[in-house]
């Protein structure tokens, strides 16, 4: 990237989160920014797309970016941005930051890493950024430091091919930075059911998060022991290992 | 497996759609059925769960089976039928049979697949099926034979660890059926511009697939030569082969 990079913020908690400010206020040191982000949250979004309806978009201030709030999913900010609103890819994708962790099995219900997903099927260059504070007025300043190294290296290194990053980060004090894994983990889910005043039963999901994976190199273990995780994420979802262990059924 | 399997069947092109009713009665056929589907279509819905509101449900008439209809992803149907309704794991997922290809890049959007991927998350033996005919009334015969002798394997063999499968079958006369990965391919984008009554845009998402792998162990080579794509998918999202080039990043 030799001219100023055209850089994409965007993200899951909605236009209005402190995150995304956060974001595109450090963006604009990288290069030229346009954030595209959605009219409303939209965590646990995963990488859902707007096929029955219309999409609605209104320009938004925000110092010194163009901004654009879109009624979409962060993959249909994504798709709005590269398609509708630049009409070129940009040569970065950044998405958050995120309120809450996005490590372990959370990567696949994310909307802020579903964009990220997003990007890298298009061909971008894309980070997807996650700090363990689900507070409105989260204290994004020790992660500062490393999401500027982060994007800094992305932007002068080749992307791994197919990838794109996810960057959890803790809470406070940091100690480093680890490359991992994303850790083996799922939802113990359970429904709050409650009675509507007309007698009828809703039932509000929630869970317990279950980990399963005790290794060292997983994202869990990092952001337990105060590391910036760094798990390369991909969008080719073949188990390739069951490939041969497949073609030995009688199918 | 010992005892009548239990089998949940959802689908995302929700309750009323031919496919399920197909998929349904099939699994009569190997264990105890319980249907729990969208009450509406949500194609293209990703791994989305419904976090900001409450979710509503309804039993619903299937014949010889016992059926509910929810206001949530089908993801949320997954969730709700195994910690709601079923109050334990089922032996089986089977998710379909979907209207339309979730072949390549699809996979990721897919409501159907994301329905799969979550119950392999839980640890449940899970597939998602697709036929390439969106046709309301499309003709689920020739398929029969190949379900049937999937979900016959399924149950009998050891699911490979931390995957479901992803089936997609052609429209009309088979050739047989083919393991594959994931082929590599993206959507390229636009956006349909109107302008409503009160003079203000809206977009419509619209797009053409654009296939960058001519692999012939892809789903897409399979499809298009008339088998059955067979793709093991995995919710590891972890781009490994990326792991050692990212370690010797500056970061």
């Amino acid at each position: 990237m030799n001219k100023r990079p055209l850089i994409l913020v965007t993200n899951d908690d909605g236009i209005h989160a402190k995150g995304l400010r956060v974001l595109s206020e450090i963006a604009k040191d990288f290069g030229d920014v346009i954030v595209v982000a959605p009219n409303k949250p939209q965590s646990g979004m995963g990488h859902a797309i707007t096929m029955t309806k219309p999409l609605r978009m209104n320009r938004e201030k925000i110092d010194g970016v163009e901004a654009w709030s879109t009624s979409g999913t962060p993959v249909d900010c994504v798709k709005l941005a590269v398609y509708e609103i630049m009409h070129r890819k940009p040569d970065l994708v950044l998405s958050g930051i995120n309120h809450g962790s996005n490590s372990s099995i959370n990567v696949i219900y994310s909307g802020t890493m579903s964009a990220a997903v997003e990007g890298a099927v298009e061909g971008i260059k894309s980070i997807g950024f996650s700090l363990l504070d689900h507070e409105e007025d989260a204290d994004f300043e020790p992660a500062k430091t490393y999401i500027n190294s982060i994007i800094k290296n992305v932007i002068v290194n080749p992307m791994p091919s197919g990838s794109c990053l996810n960057v959890n980060i803790p809470k406070g004090k940091l100690k480093g930075l680890k490359i991992c894994r994303q850790a083996r983990g799922y939802w113990e889910d359970s429904f709050d059911v409650r009675v509507d005043p007309m007698g009828e039963n809703y039932y509000w999901l929630k869970g317990d998060f279950v980990n399963l994976d005790q290794g060292e190199d997983t994202d869990i273990w990092a952001l337990d022991n105060k590391y910036v995780s760094v798990v390369p994420t991909q969008f080719d979802m073949t188990a390739h290992h069951a490939i041969a262990n497949l073609n030995s059924w009688k199918l």
